[in-house]
Protein backbone atom coordinates (compact mmCIF):
# COMPACT_ATOMS: atom_id res chain seq x y z
CA UNK A 1 0.00 0.00 0.00
CA UNK A 2 1.28 3.40 -0.90
CA UNK A 3 1.48 5.75 1.61
CA UNK A 4 1.53 9.07 -0.29
CA UNK A 5 -2.63 9.05 -0.09
CA UNK A 6 -3.68 12.55 -0.80
CA UNK A 7 -6.96 14.26 0.25
CA UNK A 8 -9.00 13.26 -2.79
CA UNK A 9 -8.65 9.48 -2.35
CA UNK A 10 -9.58 9.53 1.13
CA UNK A 11 -12.49 11.06 0.46
CA UNK A 12 -13.35 8.98 -2.14
CA UNK A 13 -12.67 5.76 -0.20
CA UNK A 14 -14.72 7.30 2.48
CA UNK A 15 -17.66 7.91 0.78
CA UNK A 16 -17.35 4.81 -1.43
CA UNK A 17 -17.50 2.99 2.36
CA UNK A 18 -20.11 4.92 3.66
CA UNK A 19 -22.30 4.35 0.40
CA UNK A 20 -21.86 0.55 0.93
CA UNK A 21 -23.34 0.51 3.92
CA UNK A 22 -26.58 2.50 3.02
CA UNK A 23 -27.58 0.95 -0.44
CA UNK A 24 -31.08 3.15 -0.03
CA UNK A 25 -30.18 6.50 0.12
CA UNK A 26 -29.26 8.00 -2.84
CA UNK A 27 -25.27 8.33 -3.11
CA UNK A 28 -24.31 12.01 -3.64
CA UNK A 29 -20.72 10.28 -4.03
CA UNK A 30 -21.67 9.60 -7.93
CA UNK A 31 -21.33 13.52 -8.59
CA UNK A 32 -17.86 13.92 -7.33
CA UNK A 33 -16.41 10.74 -9.69
CA UNK A 34 -18.39 12.49 -12.49
CA UNK A 35 -16.35 15.43 -12.31
CA UNK A 36 -13.32 13.81 -12.86
CA UNK A 37 -10.64 14.24 -15.80
CA UNK A 38 -9.44 10.83 -17.39
CA UNK A 39 -5.77 12.31 -16.10
CA UNK A 40 -7.39 12.71 -12.59
CA UNK A 41 -8.60 9.50 -12.60
CA UNK A 42 -5.14 7.90 -13.95
CA UNK A 43 -3.60 10.04 -11.04
CA UNK A 44 -6.28 8.28 -8.28
CA UNK A 45 -5.48 4.75 -9.61
CA UNK A 46 -1.66 4.95 -9.76
CA UNK A 47 -1.85 6.12 -5.64
CA UNK A 48 -2.28 2.03 -5.19
CA UNK A 49 0.85 1.10 -7.31
CA UNK A 50 4.32 1.32 -5.67
CA UNK A 51 6.89 3.20 -6.89
CA UNK A 52 4.43 5.29 -9.48
CA UNK A 53 4.08 7.21 -11.03
CA UNK A 54 7.60 5.80 -12.94
CA UNK A 55 9.18 7.33 -15.98
CA UNK A 56 11.05 4.37 -17.70
CA UNK A 57 7.39 2.15 -18.33
CA UNK A 58 5.32 1.64 -21.36
CA UNK A 59 2.29 2.50 -19.71
CA UNK A 60 1.31 6.21 -21.35
CA UNK A 61 -1.36 7.73 -22.97
CA UNK A 62 -1.60 6.11 -26.78
CA UNK A 63 -4.48 8.12 -27.92
CA UNK A 64 -6.84 11.08 -27.09
CA UNK A 65 -6.95 14.18 -24.56
CA UNK A 66 -7.02 12.98 -20.92
CA UNK A 67 -7.78 16.51 -19.16
CA UNK A 68 -11.50 15.68 -21.01
CA UNK A 69 -13.94 14.50 -18.36
CA UNK A 70 -14.27 10.70 -17.26
CA UNK A 71 -17.09 8.60 -18.89
CA UNK A 72 -16.52 5.49 -18.73
CA UNK A 73 -13.91 3.33 -17.95
CA UNK A 74 -13.27 -0.46 -20.19
CA UNK A 75 -10.87 -2.45 -19.17
CA UNK A 76 -9.36 -5.25 -21.67
CA UNK A 77 -6.47 -7.15 -22.65
CA UNK A 78 -5.53 -5.63 -25.39
CA UNK A 79 -7.27 -2.50 -27.04
CA UNK A 80 -8.35 -4.25 -30.48
CA UNK A 81 -10.43 -2.30 -33.07
CA UNK A 82 -13.45 -4.20 -31.93
CA UNK A 83 -12.65 -3.72 -28.06
CA UNK A 84 -12.87 0.65 -29.44
CA UNK A 85 -15.87 0.54 -30.68
CA UNK A 86 -17.52 -1.92 -28.20
CA UNK A 87 -16.40 1.36 -25.14
CA UNK A 88 -17.49 3.85 -27.61
CA UNK A 89 -21.14 1.66 -27.83
CA UNK A 90 -20.85 2.10 -23.69
CA UNK A 91 -20.09 5.48 -23.71
CA UNK A 92 -17.01 4.78 -22.16
CA UNK A 93 -14.03 7.20 -22.87
CA UNK A 94 -11.04 5.72 -20.85
CA UNK A 95 -9.84 2.05 -22.30
CA UNK A 96 -7.53 0.43 -19.92
CA UNK A 97 -5.44 -2.05 -21.97
CA UNK A 98 -2.75 -4.81 -20.57
CA UNK A 99 -0.79 -4.57 -23.82
CA UNK A 100 0.42 -2.25 -26.84
CA UNK A 101 -2.23 -0.62 -29.54
CA UNK A 102 0.16 -0.70 -32.38
CA UNK A 103 1.49 -3.70 -32.53
CA UNK A 104 4.50 -3.19 -30.90
CA UNK A 105 5.53 -2.94 -27.13
CA UNK A 106 6.72 0.83 -27.19
CA UNK A 107 3.78 1.69 -29.57
CA UNK A 108 6.23 3.03 -31.81
CA UNK A 109 4.09 5.01 -35.09
CA UNK A 110 6.44 6.12 -37.24
CA UNK A 111 6.66 3.22 -39.30
CA UNK A 112 3.05 3.02 -39.53
CA UNK A 113 2.80 6.33 -40.68
CA UNK A 114 1.06 5.77 -43.83
CA UNK A 115 -0.08 1.96 -43.20
CA UNK A 116 -4.10 1.75 -43.70
CA UNK A 117 -5.10 -0.32 -40.63
CA UNK A 118 -3.09 1.81 -38.49
CA UNK A 119 -5.03 4.98 -39.87
CA UNK A 120 -8.26 3.48 -39.67
CA UNK A 121 -7.72 2.60 -35.64
CA UNK A 122 -6.47 6.28 -35.45
CA UNK A 123 -9.81 7.79 -36.94
CA UNK A 124 -12.23 5.32 -34.77
CA UNK A 125 -9.84 6.66 -32.01
CA UNK A 126 -10.58 10.36 -33.06
CA UNK A 127 -14.52 9.42 -34.01
CA UNK A 128 -14.96 7.91 -30.11
CA UNK A 129 -12.81 10.45 -28.53
CA UNK A 130 -11.08 7.70 -26.60
CA UNK A 131 -8.17 7.81 -24.39
CA UNK A 132 -6.20 4.63 -24.60
CA UNK A 133 -4.12 4.20 -21.49
CA UNK A 134 -1.75 0.83 -20.95
CA UNK A 135 -1.32 -0.52 -17.66
CA UNK A 136 0.87 -3.47 -17.66
CA UNK A 137 3.99 -2.90 -15.69
CA UNK A 138 2.03 -0.94 -13.33
CA UNK A 139 -0.58 -3.87 -12.50
CA UNK A 140 2.52 -6.44 -12.62
CA UNK A 141 4.09 -3.70 -9.70
CA UNK A 142 0.86 -4.11 -7.91
CA UNK A 143 1.35 -6.34 -4.85
CA UNK A 144 0.14 -8.77 -5.70
CA UNK A 145 0.86 -8.64 -8.92
CA UNK A 146 -2.75 -7.80 -10.42
CA UNK A 147 -2.80 -9.91 -13.70
CA UNK A 148 -1.55 -12.94 -10.94
CA UNK A 149 -4.21 -12.42 -9.05
CA UNK A 150 -7.37 -11.84 -11.65
CA UNK A 151 -5.68 -15.86 -13.10
CA UNK A 152 -5.52 -17.05 -9.77
CA UNK A 153 -9.21 -16.06 -9.29
CA UNK A 154 -10.59 -18.06 -12.40
CA UNK A 155 -8.31 -21.30 -11.80
CA UNK A 156 -9.48 -21.27 -8.22
CA UNK A 157 -5.73 -22.14 -7.51
CA UNK A 158 -4.53 -20.39 -3.97
CA UNK A 159 -0.61 -19.58 -3.39
CA UNK A 160 1.97 -21.45 -1.89
CA UNK A 161 4.73 -19.26 -0.06
CA UNK A 162 6.18 -19.66 -3.34
CA UNK A 163 6.47 -17.09 -5.69
CA UNK A 164 4.64 -18.30 -8.79
CA UNK A 165 4.41 -22.54 -7.34
CA UNK A 166 1.20 -23.68 -6.70
CA UNK A 167 0.13 -27.38 -5.71
CA UNK A 168 -3.12 -28.99 -7.18
CA UNK A 169 -4.69 -31.85 -6.99
CA UNK A 170 -2.65 -34.92 -9.23
CA UNK A 171 -3.60 -35.23 -12.60
CA UNK A 172 -2.23 -35.82 -15.93
CA UNK A 173 -0.40 -33.33 -18.11
CA UNK A 174 -3.00 -33.67 -20.79
CA UNK A 175 -6.07 -33.59 -18.37
CA UNK A 176 -4.33 -30.21 -17.09
CA UNK A 177 -3.93 -28.97 -20.44
CA UNK A 178 -7.70 -29.49 -21.16
CA UNK A 179 -8.73 -28.23 -17.90
CA UNK A 180 -6.54 -25.30 -18.42
CA UNK A 181 -8.07 -24.72 -21.82
CA UNK A 182 -11.78 -24.80 -19.95
CA UNK A 183 -10.99 -22.65 -17.53
CA UNK A 184 -9.36 -19.99 -19.95
CA UNK A 185 -11.74 -20.16 -22.75
CA UNK A 186 -9.13 -20.73 -24.90
CA UNK A 187 -9.72 -22.46 -28.33
CA UNK A 188 -6.87 -24.74 -28.18
CA UNK A 189 -3.47 -25.39 -25.64
CA UNK A 190 -0.31 -26.57 -27.00
CA UNK A 191 1.70 -28.85 -24.40
CA UNK A 192 5.14 -29.91 -24.55
CA UNK A 193 5.77 -33.28 -22.65
CA UNK A 194 4.45 -36.74 -21.65
CA UNK A 195 0.53 -36.42 -22.44
CA UNK A 196 0.28 -39.51 -19.05
CA UNK A 197 2.59 -37.54 -17.09
CA UNK A 198 1.03 -37.27 -13.46
CA UNK A 199 1.70 -32.90 -12.20
CA UNK A 200 0.73 -31.92 -8.92
CA UNK A 201 3.40 -29.00 -8.36
CA UNK A 202 3.38 -26.33 -11.10
CA UNK A 203 4.49 -23.22 -12.19
CA UNK A 204 2.58 -20.36 -13.50
CA UNK A 205 3.83 -17.69 -15.94
CA UNK A 206 1.05 -15.39 -17.19
CA UNK A 207 1.78 -13.69 -20.53
CA UNK A 208 5.10 -13.72 -21.90
CA UNK A 209 7.33 -13.80 -19.41
CA UNK A 210 10.62 -14.49 -21.59
CA UNK A 211 12.52 -17.76 -21.89
CA UNK A 212 15.12 -17.17 -19.79
CA UNK A 213 12.53 -16.84 -16.68
CA UNK A 214 10.58 -19.88 -17.80
CA UNK A 215 13.47 -22.13 -18.46
CA UNK A 216 15.25 -20.98 -14.91
CA UNK A 217 11.50 -21.84 -13.35
CA UNK A 218 11.85 -24.76 -14.59
CA UNK A 219 15.17 -25.51 -14.24
CA UNK A 220 15.76 -24.26 -10.03
CA UNK A 221 11.90 -25.04 -8.84
CA UNK A 222 10.93 -29.04 -8.54
CA UNK A 223 7.62 -28.22 -10.15
CA UNK A 224 6.26 -31.02 -12.78
CA UNK A 225 4.78 -28.65 -15.31
CA UNK A 226 5.31 -24.70 -16.42
CA UNK A 227 2.13 -23.21 -17.40
CA UNK A 228 2.40 -19.95 -19.55
CA UNK A 229 0.54 -18.14 -21.57
CA UNK A 230 3.61 -17.56 -24.51
CA UNK A 231 6.47 -18.84 -25.75
CA UNK A 232 9.59 -18.34 -28.60
CA UNK A 233 9.93 -21.64 -29.90
CA UNK A 234 13.39 -21.63 -30.16
CA UNK A 235 13.39 -21.72 -25.94
CA UNK A 236 11.62 -22.82 -23.49
CA UNK A 237 9.88 -25.54 -25.70
CA UNK A 238 12.88 -27.33 -26.68
CA UNK A 239 14.49 -27.24 -23.16
CA UNK A 240 10.99 -29.16 -22.07
CA UNK A 241 11.76 -31.72 -25.38
CA UNK A 242 15.44 -31.95 -24.26
CA UNK A 243 14.70 -32.88 -20.91
CA UNK A 244 11.86 -35.28 -21.26
CA UNK A 245 14.31 -36.91 -23.80
CA UNK A 246 16.71 -36.88 -21.07
CA UNK A 247 14.56 -39.01 -18.81
CA UNK A 248 13.01 -35.99 -16.72
CA UNK A 249 9.65 -35.69 -16.18
CA UNK A 250 8.61 -31.89 -17.40
CA UNK A 251 5.94 -30.62 -18.96
CA UNK A 252 5.48 -27.48 -21.02
CA UNK A 253 1.58 -25.86 -21.49
CA UNK A 254 1.32 -23.10 -23.94
CA UNK A 255 -2.58 -21.12 -23.15
CA UNK A 256 -1.93 -18.12 -25.59
CA UNK A 257 -0.99 -14.97 -24.49
CA UNK A 258 -4.59 -13.76 -24.51
CA UNK A 259 -6.29 -15.76 -22.24
CA UNK A 260 -3.28 -16.49 -19.97
CA UNK A 261 -3.65 -12.61 -18.97
CA UNK A 262 -7.51 -11.65 -19.78
CA UNK A 263 -8.46 -12.43 -16.08
CA UNK A 264 -6.11 -10.18 -14.70
CA UNK A 265 -7.90 -7.23 -16.81
CA UNK A 266 -11.31 -8.80 -15.99
CA UNK A 267 -10.36 -8.23 -11.91
CA UNK A 268 -9.05 -4.84 -12.89
CA UNK A 269 -12.67 -3.81 -13.52
CA UNK A 270 -13.51 -4.95 -10.19
CA UNK A 271 -10.12 -3.64 -8.46
CA UNK A 272 -11.46 -0.12 -9.99
CA UNK A 273 -15.02 -0.05 -8.84
CA UNK A 274 -14.53 0.51 -5.08
CA UNK A 275 -11.58 3.23 -6.10
CA UNK A 276 -13.83 4.97 -8.46
CA UNK A 277 -17.71 4.59 -7.56
CA UNK A 278 -20.40 6.10 -9.71
CA UNK A 279 -18.07 5.48 -12.75
CA UNK A 280 -19.33 2.97 -15.39
CA UNK A 281 -16.52 0.15 -15.68
CA UNK A 282 -16.86 -2.77 -17.60
CA UNK A 283 -14.52 -5.71 -18.66
CA UNK A 284 -14.71 -6.04 -22.68
CA UNK A 285 -12.66 -9.12 -23.19
CA UNK A 286 -10.41 -9.28 -26.53
CA UNK A 287 -10.33 -12.84 -26.44
CA UNK A 288 -8.11 -15.06 -28.57
CA UNK A 289 -7.78 -14.22 -32.42
CA UNK A 290 -7.33 -17.71 -33.38
CA UNK A 291 -8.83 -19.94 -34.88
CA UNK A 292 -7.05 -23.63 -35.84
CA UNK A 293 -7.01 -26.22 -37.97
CA UNK B 1 28.58 -18.06 -57.02
CA UNK B 2 31.08 -17.02 -54.72
CA UNK B 3 34.12 -16.43 -57.12
CA UNK B 4 36.89 -17.51 -54.68
CA UNK B 5 37.02 -20.80 -55.60
CA UNK B 6 39.78 -23.29 -53.69
CA UNK B 7 41.77 -26.02 -55.76
CA UNK B 8 39.82 -28.49 -52.76
CA UNK B 9 36.76 -27.30 -53.93
CA UNK B 10 37.21 -27.46 -57.18
CA UNK B 11 39.04 -30.49 -57.40
CA UNK B 12 35.54 -31.88 -55.68
CA UNK B 13 33.30 -30.53 -57.64
CA UNK B 14 35.38 -31.50 -61.13
CA UNK B 15 35.50 -35.56 -59.41
CA UNK B 16 31.49 -35.47 -58.29
CA UNK B 17 30.65 -34.36 -61.99
CA UNK B 18 32.68 -37.32 -63.43
CA UNK B 19 30.81 -39.78 -60.75
CA UNK B 20 27.45 -38.96 -61.81
CA UNK B 21 27.97 -39.51 -65.31
CA UNK B 22 29.88 -43.20 -64.51
CA UNK B 23 27.30 -44.45 -62.05
CA UNK B 24 28.87 -48.13 -62.25
CA UNK B 25 32.56 -46.87 -61.94
CA UNK B 26 33.88 -47.73 -58.49
CA UNK B 27 34.40 -43.89 -56.96
CA UNK B 28 37.93 -43.20 -55.59
CA UNK B 29 36.49 -39.96 -54.83
CA UNK B 30 35.24 -41.27 -51.87
CA UNK B 31 38.75 -41.07 -50.38
CA UNK B 32 39.06 -37.96 -50.48
CA UNK B 33 36.24 -36.61 -48.32
CA UNK B 34 36.95 -38.96 -45.67
CA UNK B 35 39.96 -37.73 -44.87
CA UNK B 36 38.22 -34.26 -44.48
CA UNK B 37 38.27 -32.90 -40.98
CA UNK B 38 35.29 -31.26 -39.91
CA UNK B 39 37.07 -27.64 -40.01
CA UNK B 40 37.87 -28.85 -43.72
CA UNK B 41 34.33 -29.51 -44.37
CA UNK B 42 32.94 -26.39 -43.00
CA UNK B 43 35.33 -24.26 -44.96
CA UNK B 44 34.36 -26.01 -48.04
CA UNK B 45 30.45 -25.57 -47.50
CA UNK B 46 31.36 -21.77 -46.49
CA UNK B 47 32.41 -21.26 -49.79
CA UNK B 48 28.71 -21.11 -51.68
CA UNK B 49 27.82 -18.38 -49.28
CA UNK B 50 28.36 -15.11 -49.91
CA UNK B 51 30.37 -13.01 -47.60
CA UNK B 52 31.50 -16.11 -45.59
CA UNK B 53 32.77 -16.44 -43.31
CA UNK B 54 31.77 -13.66 -40.91
CA UNK B 55 32.72 -12.72 -37.56
CA UNK B 56 29.15 -11.33 -36.81
CA UNK B 57 27.24 -14.53 -36.52
CA UNK B 58 25.56 -17.18 -34.55
CA UNK B 59 26.85 -19.65 -36.77
CA UNK B 60 29.64 -20.98 -34.75
CA UNK B 61 30.55 -24.42 -33.47
CA UNK B 62 28.84 -25.18 -30.03
CA UNK B 63 30.36 -28.59 -28.88
CA UNK B 64 32.98 -30.95 -29.93
CA UNK B 65 36.68 -30.73 -31.69
CA UNK B 66 36.03 -29.46 -35.08
CA UNK B 67 39.68 -30.71 -36.05
CA UNK B 68 38.38 -34.44 -36.19
CA UNK B 69 38.06 -36.17 -39.07
CA UNK B 70 34.47 -35.92 -40.37
CA UNK B 71 32.41 -39.36 -40.30
CA UNK B 72 28.96 -38.30 -41.54
CA UNK B 73 26.73 -35.63 -41.60
CA UNK B 74 23.20 -35.18 -40.24
CA UNK B 75 21.26 -32.08 -41.02
CA UNK B 76 18.70 -31.03 -38.76
CA UNK B 77 16.27 -27.83 -37.95
CA UNK B 78 17.12 -28.14 -34.20
CA UNK B 79 20.11 -30.42 -32.42
CA UNK B 80 17.28 -31.61 -30.25
CA UNK B 81 18.61 -34.47 -27.75
CA UNK B 82 16.81 -37.24 -30.04
CA UNK B 83 18.57 -35.58 -33.19
CA UNK B 84 21.80 -36.10 -31.18
CA UNK B 85 21.04 -39.51 -30.16
CA UNK B 86 20.46 -40.71 -33.91
CA UNK B 87 23.46 -38.92 -35.08
CA UNK B 88 25.25 -40.82 -32.66
CA UNK B 89 23.53 -44.12 -34.31
CA UNK B 90 24.12 -43.22 -38.13
CA UNK B 91 27.98 -42.85 -37.17
CA UNK B 92 27.62 -38.89 -37.93
CA UNK B 93 30.08 -36.70 -36.20
CA UNK B 94 28.69 -33.29 -37.36
CA UNK B 95 25.21 -32.09 -37.14
CA UNK B 96 24.19 -29.36 -38.80
CA UNK B 97 21.05 -27.27 -37.18
CA UNK B 98 19.60 -24.24 -38.35
CA UNK B 99 18.51 -22.92 -34.72
CA UNK B 100 20.47 -22.90 -31.41
CA UNK B 101 21.33 -26.04 -29.46
CA UNK B 102 21.45 -24.33 -26.22
CA UNK B 103 17.83 -22.57 -25.45
CA UNK B 104 18.67 -18.90 -26.51
CA UNK B 105 19.60 -17.43 -29.73
CA UNK B 106 23.57 -17.13 -28.90
CA UNK B 107 23.63 -20.17 -27.44
CA UNK B 108 24.97 -18.33 -24.10
CA UNK B 109 25.60 -21.23 -21.43
CA UNK B 110 27.09 -20.06 -18.45
CA UNK B 111 23.52 -19.49 -16.98
CA UNK B 112 23.05 -23.10 -17.76
CA UNK B 113 26.24 -24.11 -16.12
CA UNK B 114 23.99 -26.05 -13.46
CA UNK B 115 20.65 -26.92 -15.49
CA UNK B 116 20.39 -30.62 -15.22
CA UNK B 117 19.11 -30.21 -18.55
CA UNK B 118 21.93 -28.56 -20.19
CA UNK B 119 24.77 -31.25 -18.38
CA UNK B 120 22.30 -34.15 -20.00
CA UNK B 121 22.61 -32.44 -23.68
CA UNK B 122 26.56 -31.70 -23.09
CA UNK B 123 27.41 -35.64 -21.75
CA UNK B 124 25.08 -37.12 -24.55
CA UNK B 125 27.44 -34.43 -27.34
CA UNK B 126 30.52 -35.87 -25.86
CA UNK B 127 29.78 -39.85 -25.37
CA UNK B 128 28.89 -39.46 -29.03
CA UNK B 129 31.75 -36.72 -29.95
CA UNK B 130 29.66 -34.45 -31.93
CA UNK B 131 30.46 -31.43 -33.33
CA UNK B 132 26.82 -29.29 -33.59
CA UNK B 133 27.72 -26.49 -35.83
CA UNK B 134 25.28 -23.79 -36.59
CA UNK B 135 23.52 -22.86 -39.83
CA UNK B 136 21.42 -19.92 -39.90
CA UNK B 137 22.56 -17.15 -40.75
CA UNK B 138 24.73 -18.48 -43.78
CA UNK B 139 21.70 -20.74 -45.19
CA UNK B 140 19.92 -17.31 -44.88
CA UNK B 141 22.30 -15.53 -46.80
CA UNK B 142 22.42 -18.17 -49.91
CA UNK B 143 21.52 -16.61 -52.77
CA UNK B 144 18.68 -18.10 -53.20
CA UNK B 145 18.25 -18.60 -49.48
CA UNK B 146 18.33 -21.81 -48.06
CA UNK B 147 15.86 -21.80 -46.41
CA UNK B 148 13.25 -20.49 -48.82
CA UNK B 149 14.41 -22.68 -51.48
CA UNK B 150 13.54 -25.56 -49.38
CA UNK B 151 10.09 -24.72 -48.49
CA UNK B 152 8.98 -23.95 -52.12
CA UNK B 153 10.21 -27.49 -52.99
CA UNK B 154 8.08 -28.79 -50.11
CA UNK B 155 5.10 -25.99 -51.06
CA UNK B 156 5.46 -26.42 -55.28
CA UNK B 157 4.70 -23.13 -55.28
CA UNK B 158 6.71 -20.98 -57.91
CA UNK B 159 8.89 -17.66 -57.15
CA UNK B 160 7.57 -14.64 -58.74
CA UNK B 161 9.86 -11.82 -59.89
CA UNK B 162 9.19 -10.39 -56.09
CA UNK B 163 10.72 -11.62 -53.07
CA UNK B 164 8.37 -13.54 -50.72
CA UNK B 165 5.36 -13.34 -52.52
CA UNK B 166 3.86 -15.73 -54.49
CA UNK B 167 0.52 -16.65 -56.65
CA UNK B 168 -1.26 -19.60 -55.79
CA UNK B 169 -4.61 -20.96 -57.29
CA UNK B 170 -7.35 -19.10 -55.00
CA UNK B 171 -8.44 -20.95 -52.23
CA UNK B 172 -10.05 -19.98 -49.31
CA UNK B 173 -7.99 -19.07 -46.03
CA UNK B 174 -9.12 -21.76 -44.11
CA UNK B 175 -8.32 -24.22 -46.54
CA UNK B 176 -5.06 -22.99 -47.50
CA UNK B 177 -4.59 -23.10 -43.64
CA UNK B 178 -5.82 -27.32 -44.18
CA UNK B 179 -3.08 -27.22 -47.13
CA UNK B 180 -0.03 -26.04 -45.14
CA UNK B 181 -1.34 -28.01 -42.26
CA UNK B 182 -0.74 -31.23 -44.54
CA UNK B 183 2.26 -30.17 -46.87
CA UNK B 184 4.21 -29.02 -43.86
CA UNK B 185 3.64 -32.16 -41.70
CA UNK B 186 2.17 -29.57 -38.50
CA UNK B 187 0.09 -30.97 -35.77
CA UNK B 188 -2.10 -27.79 -35.79
CA UNK B 189 -2.31 -24.51 -37.75
CA UNK B 190 -3.77 -21.44 -36.68
CA UNK B 191 -4.85 -18.59 -38.34
CA UNK B 192 -6.38 -15.42 -37.77
CA UNK B 193 -8.93 -14.01 -40.70
CA UNK B 194 -12.21 -14.89 -41.89
CA UNK B 195 -11.98 -18.65 -42.65
CA UNK B 196 -13.89 -17.95 -45.58
CA UNK B 197 -11.56 -15.02 -47.14
CA UNK B 198 -10.27 -15.91 -50.65
CA UNK B 199 -6.57 -16.30 -51.22
CA UNK B 200 -4.53 -16.14 -54.18
CA UNK B 201 -1.87 -13.70 -53.73
CA UNK B 202 -0.01 -14.65 -50.52
CA UNK B 203 3.49 -13.77 -48.29
CA UNK B 204 5.48 -15.83 -47.12
CA UNK B 205 8.13 -15.76 -44.26
CA UNK B 206 8.99 -19.03 -42.51
CA UNK B 207 10.60 -18.80 -39.11
CA UNK B 208 10.50 -15.97 -37.18
CA UNK B 209 10.66 -12.99 -39.30
CA UNK B 210 9.83 -10.24 -36.79
CA UNK B 211 6.53 -8.43 -36.27
CA UNK B 212 8.05 -5.02 -38.00
CA UNK B 213 8.77 -6.72 -41.16
CA UNK B 214 5.99 -9.59 -40.96
CA UNK B 215 3.31 -6.48 -40.40
CA UNK B 216 5.28 -4.29 -42.94
CA UNK B 217 5.05 -7.42 -45.78
CA UNK B 218 1.10 -7.03 -45.15
CA UNK B 219 0.70 -3.22 -45.61
CA UNK B 220 3.28 -2.80 -48.04
CA UNK B 221 2.23 -5.67 -50.58
CA UNK B 222 -0.59 -6.49 -51.96
CA UNK B 223 -1.20 -10.00 -50.34
CA UNK B 224 -4.09 -11.48 -49.64
CA UNK B 225 -2.64 -13.42 -46.56
CA UNK B 226 0.76 -13.91 -44.83
CA UNK B 227 2.01 -17.30 -44.44
CA UNK B 228 5.07 -17.34 -41.34
CA UNK B 229 6.54 -19.43 -38.84
CA UNK B 230 6.21 -18.04 -35.89
CA UNK B 231 4.89 -14.70 -34.25
CA UNK B 232 4.89 -12.58 -31.39
CA UNK B 233 0.57 -12.80 -30.16
CA UNK B 234 1.32 -8.80 -29.21
CA UNK B 235 1.82 -7.68 -32.99
CA UNK B 236 1.44 -9.74 -36.36
CA UNK B 237 -1.97 -11.12 -34.91
CA UNK B 238 -3.00 -8.24 -33.35
CA UNK B 239 -2.82 -6.28 -36.36
CA UNK B 240 -4.30 -8.80 -38.54
CA UNK B 241 -7.16 -8.59 -36.35
CA UNK B 242 -7.52 -4.92 -36.74
CA UNK B 243 -7.25 -5.34 -40.35
CA UNK B 244 -9.91 -7.48 -40.63
CA UNK B 245 -12.37 -5.39 -38.64
CA UNK B 246 -11.85 -2.66 -39.95
CA UNK B 247 -13.21 -3.90 -43.34
CA UNK B 248 -9.71 -5.67 -44.81
CA UNK B 249 -9.57 -8.68 -46.54
CA UNK B 250 -6.19 -9.61 -44.89
CA UNK B 251 -5.36 -13.24 -43.21
CA UNK B 252 -2.33 -14.69 -40.98
CA UNK B 253 -1.74 -18.22 -41.46
CA UNK B 254 1.33 -19.69 -38.42
CA UNK B 255 2.06 -22.80 -39.09
CA UNK B 256 4.72 -23.38 -36.54
CA UNK B 257 8.68 -22.16 -36.39
CA UNK B 258 9.90 -26.02 -36.31
CA UNK B 259 7.44 -27.03 -39.76
CA UNK B 260 7.67 -24.15 -41.38
CA UNK B 261 11.56 -23.76 -41.58
CA UNK B 262 12.64 -27.97 -41.30
CA UNK B 263 12.01 -28.37 -45.22
CA UNK B 264 15.17 -25.76 -46.00
CA UNK B 265 17.67 -27.95 -43.66
CA UNK B 266 16.19 -31.10 -45.69
CA UNK B 267 17.04 -29.35 -49.02
CA UNK B 268 20.48 -28.56 -47.38
CA UNK B 269 20.94 -32.64 -47.20
CA UNK B 270 20.69 -32.36 -50.96
CA UNK B 271 22.42 -29.30 -51.63
CA UNK B 272 25.47 -30.81 -49.61
CA UNK B 273 25.51 -33.92 -51.28
CA UNK B 274 27.63 -32.80 -54.76
CA UNK B 275 30.26 -30.73 -52.88
CA UNK B 276 31.06 -33.68 -50.36
CA UNK B 277 30.86 -36.85 -52.48
CA UNK B 278 31.39 -39.87 -50.30
CA UNK B 279 29.99 -38.53 -47.40
CA UNK B 280 26.43 -39.97 -45.11
CA UNK B 281 24.66 -37.24 -45.19
CA UNK B 282 21.47 -37.26 -43.68
CA UNK B 283 19.01 -35.38 -42.97
CA UNK B 284 16.99 -36.16 -39.34
CA UNK B 285 14.03 -34.00 -39.03
CA UNK B 286 13.49 -32.44 -35.71
CA UNK B 287 9.41 -31.94 -35.97
CA UNK B 288 7.05 -30.21 -33.64
CA UNK B 289 7.06 -30.84 -29.84
CA UNK B 290 3.88 -29.68 -29.59
CA UNK B 291 0.67 -31.40 -28.94
CA UNK B 292 -2.83 -30.03 -28.88
CA UNK B 293 -6.31 -30.35 -26.91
Amino acid sequence: MNPKLTGRRTFLQGVAGAAATLPFVSRPVTAAPADLTISEAIALILKDIPKAPSRDTVDTVKSGDPTRKLTGIVTTFMATYDVIRKAGDLGANLVITHEPTFYNHRDETDWLRSDAVYQAKRRLLDEKGIVVWRFHDYWHAARPDGIMTGVLKKLGWEPTGKERIFTIPAMSLRDLALSLKQKFGSPSVRFVGNPNQSCRTVGLSPGAYGGGPQITLLSREPIDVLVCGEIAEWETSEYVRDAVAAGKAKGLIVVGHVPSEEPGMEWLAEWLKPKLPGVKITHVPAQSPFNYV
